[in-house]
């Protein structure tokens, strides 16, 4: 009587993806016009996919107050309307959505314990979309 | 020359979030306004997952007309334009997405035959989808 | 220096299509499986437009603050996990999605002051919209 | 014979809200958190409706390859994966949709010339939608 | 007391743009890979704007039992799953959408009378729509 | 540290589900309107999934140049606005989605090596998926 759920948020932000490491060529190479000088942004979304039984009583598997609480409390506070190469999380990586999500994943590995976290989504564009296994 | 089949089928029902086995208060702070006397309803969205060997002949994994008049039959005939709590389904349990994806699961388990049945997602609205394995 | 600016929002509820001048063999020809006995549910989608000229100051035609706010409070908190077929505003008129859209044309018009109102649409389903003009 | 083409096209962008002309604290209650320093971003997405006559031997109301060729050089060259501020097109105003949408509608009214052009719709998010009657 | 029913469906179908009154350096220059021979395809999808006083007694504009089999008889019959380039509206004109705008925008005009139909939109992909006013 | 990407690229392209091995009943049995002389067509979306450890100085998993390049080079060449029928990679079987995923899954395995590939999805329409693990 297992079931996930996936539920998903959506928050705005900028980003410039240029990394200290490599050269001016290579960050061109790199990132093409991602690197532009000032930045650009998207809509991300998120998606977070908890698992367990589902509850005899409630017929619930996660406390969704609970989730939309932590999600608000600990990603939304921290990522939305965020310039991201700004804040402490990509002081010395490169804000790309790779490590955006790895950022996201390591929050909810360290601090969320209402339900089993499988998996996070991050959609930059929708035709550009990453996934982390917890 | 494995192939998985994904196949998606709407429907709107209508369903009240609230337990017999809870308390008023108990069941507000766990249903919140899914709790509202007399209900409301949604748009949802089942995605069956079917896999098989494509077939030299045919080229196809399942037969499509047999999935669908499978569904239409065994599932569409039931929950679609219906109120969920009014249902023998859910006479015993709360008509959540998670009990309701049970029963849809329950319904392939035990009835279909023309493919295996991998996965079971059901989507309450875009931000808030269910999925179960078989 | 005239814009419109489209905004959207959501919400589940249920509703019965069921007409009290109608005999049972008349309403279920002219609903369908809209008709069955204690209803079914949708998510809803309302869009609002409204026009104006963009402020010199702001660069906006609508303070969002408060098209939020009357939308929560005038519109939101009457609807909103709501069986429509037990609200007032149904008492006299079967609550259609054509219906629901005057309804929601109604408030807009007698109370909404801080941009011109120009269209309201209510999304039953990706496939069924309807359109009010003011 | 007369038809209608609306053509879509998607960029990444940032932006900051802040008008030199309002205070610190007007600023805050004019943009909320599209206020905060350093600005976030969005995946923008521009619809252009051009009309004409059918043509009797293409079939068709537009040539798309001057259509597009004149987006690519007039629009995306100038606002894709651009910090919005950082324009010309802002220094004197503040780069919320509106302006960036009358920015877009003042490019096409100067320089387009293959086709009536009705009307261009500016997407923000999938909730925001901005509309400029040429 | 009146509103407008935008009502959608959807039919795949292939075809080639090619006119008999270009040259083949004409066709390629005008059509670009749509001239290509043996042609391609699409998901199309038509929505149908019909308007009307708010019934009474029904609450609605419009018997969708009568537009749904207009639709099916009409237009989906001729359609659904064909070659465009095969058919008889396309004897003597290229298949572009434009065309199939104006001919399924003719089928309406000629023989649909439960409504007053006030616009046909024709999506060819979600980039590309047509819209033709009646 | 591992991370996917999931990207999408858009085709259209046109078929006909017609076997050689069957009887024209069987065809017809078999495919339905699928089946109709001169095919039909579709707006294919194909979701690449390849996966990797987040490299430590770009933060990315693949270089999108690459993938982009190799998609345009080994597989729009060919399948873009294409009658799937009359291309070699279709001689011996029928062009199904389960076919041209196979297809397309099998340009990757043989060429690709940029990245790990895990995954395949192919978008008939939004309700038909097919998916292909590596």
């Amino acid at each position: 009587m297992k079931a996930y759920l996936n539920r998903r948020y959506s928050f705005p932000a900028s980003h410039r993806l240029h990394s200290a490491e490599l050269s001016e060529e290579q960050n061109r190479a790199a990132y093409g016009k991602c690197n532009n000088p000032y930045g650009h942004g998207h809509n991300y979304t998120i998606e977070v996919t908890v698992s367990g039984q589902v509850d005899a009583h409630t017929g619930m598997v996660c406390d969704l107050v609970e989730l939309d609480s932590f999600v608000q409390r600990h990603v939304l506070s921290v990522f939305d309307h965020a310039d991201l190469n700004t804040l402490p999380e990509f002081a010395a990586t490169v804000p790309t959505s790779e490590n955006l999500g790895l950022a996201i994943q390591r929050i909810f590995a360290n601090a969320f314990r209402a339900a089993k976290v499988e998996h996070i989504r991050l959609e930059e564009t929708s035709n550009n979309l990453f996934d982390f296994a917890m």
